[in-house]
């Protein structure tokens, strides 16, 4: 696997567009991405409860197996928590595409991000759909507008494209993501999409993914909210031509690398570019009882208010680190915690064997000065692992969600 | 039931007395109080895996059911994740003052808050347990004194007594709480000492408490964070005479209530007083599944960061809620959300039956321009409610949380 330049256009057979329809004031807000031959594809979506129409519909096509052959995303609405009318709107959305296309509307998928229970602007949408088709290419810039399309309060564009040999075959995976970035300060969402020329089963293509999406999407927190549009997608048009994969055979596992590779940068790269994150906080669990306690220790740690805090003031505070896992619900023994902080500056243990370890206060607030902070912490429970990123919270976090008095 | 002036030594034969021994610099931090007989406790202890070791001490005398005869807390320092050694610690200074009292040292129930992983001062401790004995007394100055000892960056001091009337018998309750605060910046604990003169078999002395602590103490929440020292105490001595209470009567009933009252209390002046805390939110869950259901909803909306802010922006800012409720693991059916904002300055309806409503945004800022706010949400999933309390996030928590840059 080599990364390459390029997007969501990298693979064979797909093109895409993206541009500014009015749904937001001045930024792109629309994106369309379409394969020339139908494609697999699968979901993972958000497990809110309250979902976004685009959700509750990709999931059903997803679920069906049967081949898709677009996607039409806009960003600035979520189309969300309107009653009736989003699941309609929605489709509407996914009807005039489908139009445009000459294909069943069942087969183009739909995403939104945005504010949420505001009404969709229909007559927008529906005119730039019809501007933007027109529009749709393989070139290198109209991939960037399409990821330009999708992004909120992001600071830099999310995409990338890599390649594969696949006995014989070269297979591209290219990708674009939105972070958690907020328009009007609703919602902090991840929206993933992956295209690839690979042959795979719909089975395997889905497996990929949600291998992947555990590790990487579903182990990073900006703060902990869920997002009601979270989503990643993956379709694959099988144009690169390889014999099929339907085993879980080595080409399988080169597939699946390249999905989790893209995920994970992907997923580090959306906590870095958080809404007011000053630093990234990586943290390691290791030698825990089960994979599941090792997630949720991992998780309670970046989720934790009080650890967030503590970062943002450049605190070695490791106490909060003990108190955000035994409020967790995971399983560990204190008496065995072995912890340590480091960044490019260096390291220092926190403690050893449960107990506290003395350590130099300047090194310390030497290590986490640092925009980047690793946190390790060595249980005595099992052989399990894993790993969570997060972000400090601080001033920046508040004056982005908190410092807003209209909706004008 | 009724309120009369005093604090924990309201009751017939408790006395207390709290002074500066010098684990802090210049405030209180050590309070005692004993009963001049016997007296049946219980205990509501953290559920953090990790626990400061007055917890184990503690749960262990009240899982015993046999009589205490006084309560030693300091503050300033947790007593926790020192290894080994906080457990050593804490039973010198419960021997210390039964060697005092001349009792066995299971008879003295003990309670620590401030700093994690700093090691006891225990010359300073015994010290100042030998100081502050001799000064025990009913006196309403003491009193204070004790509810003085136990605070750490609270603002004012939480303390009560409630005068009840069994079968002819006057009955008080004296109380005593301190709330979120940290020392430095390290933990935010709740810790919340009752007395009585009631007689009441042990059993339904636990029973009173937990069933309390359920509705008050565990609905509430600064930063969603579970402290290592977190504890809900009662102890009763049973000089007031009153026939035993062994059966849920009415007597065990108004007692109960007169306990359920001062919790409540309690657990609203630790919101109100919680650290950086600028608004009250009381959220209230009706019509839901089950009471289960209905409790983790009205907590994700106290502990939703975005939720949070939103009420520090004064931002109606509905969208969240609902993404809240929805990232919990309870259920309900979201088409049939019935939400409403109040405040002393009128009231807003922001979602009817799962549809989103028009609403004045003038009115709406006005009433969230109160320090006080009501956040009701009526469900069409069943007959249980619950009630939750918390504050807002914003700049003075980052403050108080996060900027610290050296352990001095």
């Amino acid at each position: 696997m080599r990364v390459v330049d390029g997007g969501i256009t990298a693979p064979m057979g797909f093109e895409a567009a993206g541009t500014h329809i009015g749904i937001k004031r001045v930024k792109k807000d629309m994106a369309m991405i379409v394969s020339s031959t139908d494609a697999y594809a699968a979901g993972a979506y958000t497990t809110n409860t309250v979902k976004a129409a685009h959700i509750l519909w990709d999931k059903e096509i997803t679920d069906s197996n049967k081949p898709v052959r677009g996607i039409i995303a806009i960003s600035g609405n979520a189309n969300a928590c309107t009653g009736a009318r989003e699941i309609r709107d929605n489709e509407l959305m996914a009807q005039t595409m489908a139009d445009l296309m000459d294909v069943d509307r069942e087969q183009i998928l739909t995403a939104a991000t945005g504010i949420i229970g505001l009404d969709m602007p229909m007559d927008t949408i529906i005119k730039g759909e019809k501007i933007l088709y027109p529009e749709l290419s393989r070139r290198r810039e109209d991939a960037k507008n399409a990821a330009a399309g999708i992004i909120t309060t992001d600071t830099f564009l999310k995409e990338m494209a890599v390649e594969l040999n696949i006995e014989g075959k070269s297979v591209h995976l290219g990708a674009m993501a939105k972070g958690s970035g907020m328009i009007h300060p609703n919602m902090a969402t991840v929206l993933s999409f992956i295209t690839t020329d690979i042959a795979i089963s719909p089975k395997l293509l889905k497996k990929a993914l949600l291998d992947s999406v555990k590790d990487t999407y579903n182990m990073i927190s900006v703060d902990g909210a869920t997002s009601t549009n979270d989503m990643a997608l993956i379709i694959a048009n099988g144009m690169a031509e390889n014999p099929i994969i339907t085993e879980e055979n080595e080409f399988y596992l080169k597939f699946a690398k390249a999905v989790a590779f893209i995920n994970n940068k992907f997923a580090q790269d959306i906590v870095h570019d958080g809404e007011g994150a000053g630093k990234f906080i990586q943290v390691d669990i290791e030698g825990a009882r089960t994979e599941n306690d090792a997630r949720i220790l991992a998780k309670a740690i970046v989720n934790d208010n009080l650890v967030k805090t503590a970062m943002y003031g450049e605190d070695a505070n490791w106490g909060r680190i003990m108190a955000a896992m035994g409020g967790s619900s995971a399983y560990f023994n204190p008496d065995k915690v072995h912890m340590t902080f480091s960044s490019e500056k260096g390291k220092i243990v926190l403690m050893r064997n449960g107990e506290p370890e003395e350590f130099d206060e300047n090194l310390a607030a030497d290590i986490l000065s640092e925009r980047d902070i690793f946190v390790r912490i060595r249980l005595s429970d099992g052989n399990e692992k894993a790993r969570a990123w997060g972000c400090d919270l601080g001033h920046e976090y508040i004056r982005i969600n908190g410092e807003y008095r209209s909706r004008g």
